[in-house]
């Protein structure tokens, strides 16, 4: 690379000072501004990084045509405007997860990169973890065999948000998995949830997601739990795998487990099935931090010219299920499909 | 007791040499006949208790006065009929959980039970573990405040089922436990899952459960899983609990954690919510077999003629839930109303 | 085999209903005759097998010219009298861990079989598990590289012993096992202990073992622990194990973990170490009760006049250890040197 | 405070930076200056803290009469040059584990602070956590019992040290956490221990230390582990506890756990020995970083005149045992009393 890339971070709040000390750290690349409507946030940017400036004003990094991208941590709300603003100025624009707050908005951003040739990748970051990826390798030389399931199960106690729902707040991060290792999108949604604190969005939500085969996903979200629980199973017909993330090494384990079918669907009776169990396997994981992992990616596709593995498309998906989950916790569990949410008759 | 209660058993299949040997270790109860159609049960029974009678033909016991009481542990589609033709013959009930196939069925045999004042009581045997009493009564003290979710799962590999499916033969288990130590009933049931064995029933399912109020139950149940679990958190506004059944001990863990709410409901903006984290404390429990614990209260509910803790009333409310289920996830997750089920129009 | 061989087994305690079980299941054995000097432990065996005779004197099973082979499972001071009693009426021996008090009389047995080619086994049942038999087979195929130490827990609240101290009950299954595994036999002790009930055995100790190499073996238990622990480590140069026997599954990880070792030893100054981490793998284990493989193997080495794998000699090794570690602990973790165990001036 | 307490820090490697990101967050107290032989350390210092001045010669430390008190984070061997030089200077000084090199460089140290009233504290880091200060607690109020054992394991893959054996790198932490929860001193040691790197100090040792009564301790650290234990075990008469250091949450389990003995001295036969198991406990633990604690004690002990809770005693204890275990480690195990170590003939 023979001149530097320059990035704007417009957000500094739980996960814009993450985003800045990654993308500090690339060679190549240089955090320019950084903007937030907190001054005090601003001050901490200027105390830890004396050369990067600050406003709290985003259109002075609209205006300035030597920012190449702009990296956007603020409140969902605002993704879209900001967003779009950005592709606008001309600018590469990584955007945090959830992509924007409608579907609408998501193809809206999508088009206007395309139509600009510029790249719109989102923040799903636990998809550059070398967990989620070494899933994703496995899944995809079909190691696993067929895959009948994914269940996912995301509680703590806390953080209870006021503008989303648990389901915004927390499945996204495994929607956004899911969505990126199993080797099919999900084509419905039945969910449920209530709140349990007058006057907020619910804080337990369960996402049952249908596919065109028989495969099923399942994800299990709580703000109100005693204990912490960062759990996936995936089964498939050759292997499964559980992914523990609060496990500190061993995150993933292979069972090569399952059973075996026997019989021919025109015998009068029922199938033989057999169990097989052999041996567990925990393969050596990449630590890196996805963060620097995922900060290279949209460099590399800035430069190439590529379209990132979570690009629009992958944020659309995702705000697709939220969109439609929300909906159908409204009707206790009523099926929504995917492909009718969002579209404007 | 002046004379020994004379005991049948119908069934001496998985649960029915369990039942025998408990029963038989009970000071004043004899088990005076075990049947099953399969004569090398039979064999069994005998090599192992010689004065025990054994007949291929149940009506050797609903035609012999000295029987006092029928247990029936045979396959779920012949209660309704074992159960029936005790209860005409006179003999208290015992019988293996799902108590019937159909709730009509449930109710029948309830009326029956009534009509001739005799006991009719489910093997719902996990009302009788100690872990379980402990958790109702914990409950019904008040000590977790007001109850918020209650979410169960048991998930494993195997033993698939050719007759049921996964709901009626596992979630069978924490509905009769939910609906024991929970202070209300569920009025409405969404239930989703699929089978990955063609011409088979379901084998991974997902049911939540509504209730008048905010309250929200679910219980994921799996046969195809690489790792066992049998896990319940129950939450309250006071403490939550950690039901882990696979602990050996310590299987019951309860939290004193939660969230405060302040602020009032008209102001304009949102909630202030505090996190409370205190103590841990998982109590001693009674570690008493619960099939020795259930069988003398079943024996007691005879002597004084009481009403047993799980009666044909608990036995329905769980056949009606599993109904329900099963309705609801042929149509994907559609809400079914539990008064509305087995209702002959 | 064209003749049933013919078993006696003396002692009807904790460990006899075992033996009697699996030898009364292996094809071609018989159960002849039990002795004990409780007739109520007796009663017992006859209520279970009505066809296996019964004494209070075991001086019937000696003079019984039909019994081929004697298992002898009463308290270990009675081992030695009883297991010589058999080899001089020409019967084949097995017995309970640890074979005798002393290693004069393990010698004095071990004498005897062989002037009378007769099998003398030692029962150390836990070389016969499928987890043990998989670590002897890893380090045995050089897997682990050099062996560096073996460090294991044998810990719980109970069984508090009044004849034996805690190494005699509890550190004898980690020396059965180790002497198993290991490449090399240990050559001297360093063992620290104490007691905490007034007049009773040591409940707590913890033993060194030292070899020619500087391979180091290390076993700590405890009858007065709050849980439960069996955990065995085993470093190698080359991958390292760790053996939790409580782990339903999953008993046996292997951790491809270690260090390298760059620079050569004159250099002025240190090694350069790196460490090396790489994938842990779970194998499967063959799961059949170890009793009775080992059974199978008695059994086997009485017809093909084989020598079995824990024979008299691996029954004096751990015996050697015992005496040894329970002077040194007298002497507060003074050296005692395994060669010098035992002999006579 | 009216006055601000100026603090030096010397070195700046490994635990340096948290002692200068603590210190430099407690009210009324300013970091002056960082001294560290590495300039590229001090960089690190300037980039951070732009108002900390640094030098590579601590003599400019000593000689300034601005600065009240020197805390020392470098390699052991120069603890008791560095630390004399303060307190000659008039400096009151905290220094890291273990506080010198040997017994007699301790007591010159307490002499000294003593002669000229000056604080000399010892950075016995877990002494000021949550989970010790409460085990301590526990203890001292006898809700333990009369306490029976301390044993501890800290084991896991690196770093291996060059110029310390595991030892004084690893066992230090649990000796001066054993020393301030235990109600007595240890008064002897029999260590034993190997290396496994030709040339470089033992990487595995196992020490046990016995005190006046029948209390034992015993500690095994470990370089060359596949996994990471952090696990104290401590039995009491009336309570016992497990303390893991990796549990996230739940550091403390208090086990209502123990043996009841019944029965005379002076019976022919032995004690009847009863369980006792209870409840299990896991309090709510302060969670405050201990170096923070510390740091505030430090500097209330100068301005009040306080003896430290870790003062020069209890580093000199910890030297003490160090040097004697070393000692009995050479021998194999041989038993080194307290009160003869580092006694100048």
């Amino acid at each position: 690379m023979t001149k530097n890339l320059n990035i704007a971070v417009i957000g500094y709040g739980y996960w814009g000072p993450n985003l800045v000390r990654n993308f500090a750290e690339i060679p190549g690349v240089e955090v320019k501004i950084v903007s937030d409507f907190k001054s005090e946030l601003l001050a901490k940017v200027q105390a830890r990084y004396p050369k990067i400036k600050v406003t709290t004003n985003c259109q002075d990094i609209f205006q300035d045509p030597d920012i190449d991208a702009v990296v956007i941590a603020t409140p969902v709300s605002s993704h879209f405007d900001l967003a779009l603003a950005a592709l606008k100025a001309g600018k590469h624009v990584m955007v945090e997860k959830p992509m924007t707050v409608t579907s609408e908005q998501s193809i809206r951003l999508i088009d206007e990169a395309e139509k600009r040739n510029l790249v719109l990748m989102v923040d799903h970051t636990f998809v550059y973890t070398g967990a989620v990826r070494k899933m994703h390798d496995l899944i995809a030389s079909k190691r696993l065999g067929d895959i009948y399931y994914y269940d996912s199960v995301r509680v703590n106690l806390g953080l209870f948000q006021h503008d989303v729902n648990v389901i915004c707040d927390l499945a996204v991060h495994d929607l956004s998995i899911m969505n990126y290792v199993l080797p099919a999108q999900p084509c419905a949604v039945s969910a449920t949830g209530v709140s349990h604190v007058p006057g907020e969005p619910e804080n337990i939500a369960y996402l049952t997601l249908f596919f065109e085969t028989n495969l099923i996903a399942h994800i299990h979200v709580n703000w109100l739990a005693p204990v912490k629980v960062r759990r996936t199973l995936i089964g498939g017909s050759q292997k499964m795998i559980v992914f523990d993330d609060l496990e500190p090494s061993e995150k993933l384990k292979i069972y090569d487990k399952g059973i075996t079918v026997n019989g021919n669907t025109e015998s009068l009776y029922q199938m033989l099935i057999g169990y097989r169990t052999g041996d567990m396997w925990s393969p050596k994981l990449d630590m890196t931090e996805a963060l620097r992992t995922e900060g290279l990616h949209f460099i590399d596709c800035i430069t190439k010219g590529d379209r990132p593995i979570t690009d629009g498309q992958a944020g659309l998906q995702v705000v697709k299920i939220l969109e439609a989950a929300t909906q159908s916790m409204k009707n206790q569990g009523q099926l929504v499909e995917l492909d009718k949410v969002g579209v404007v008759a």
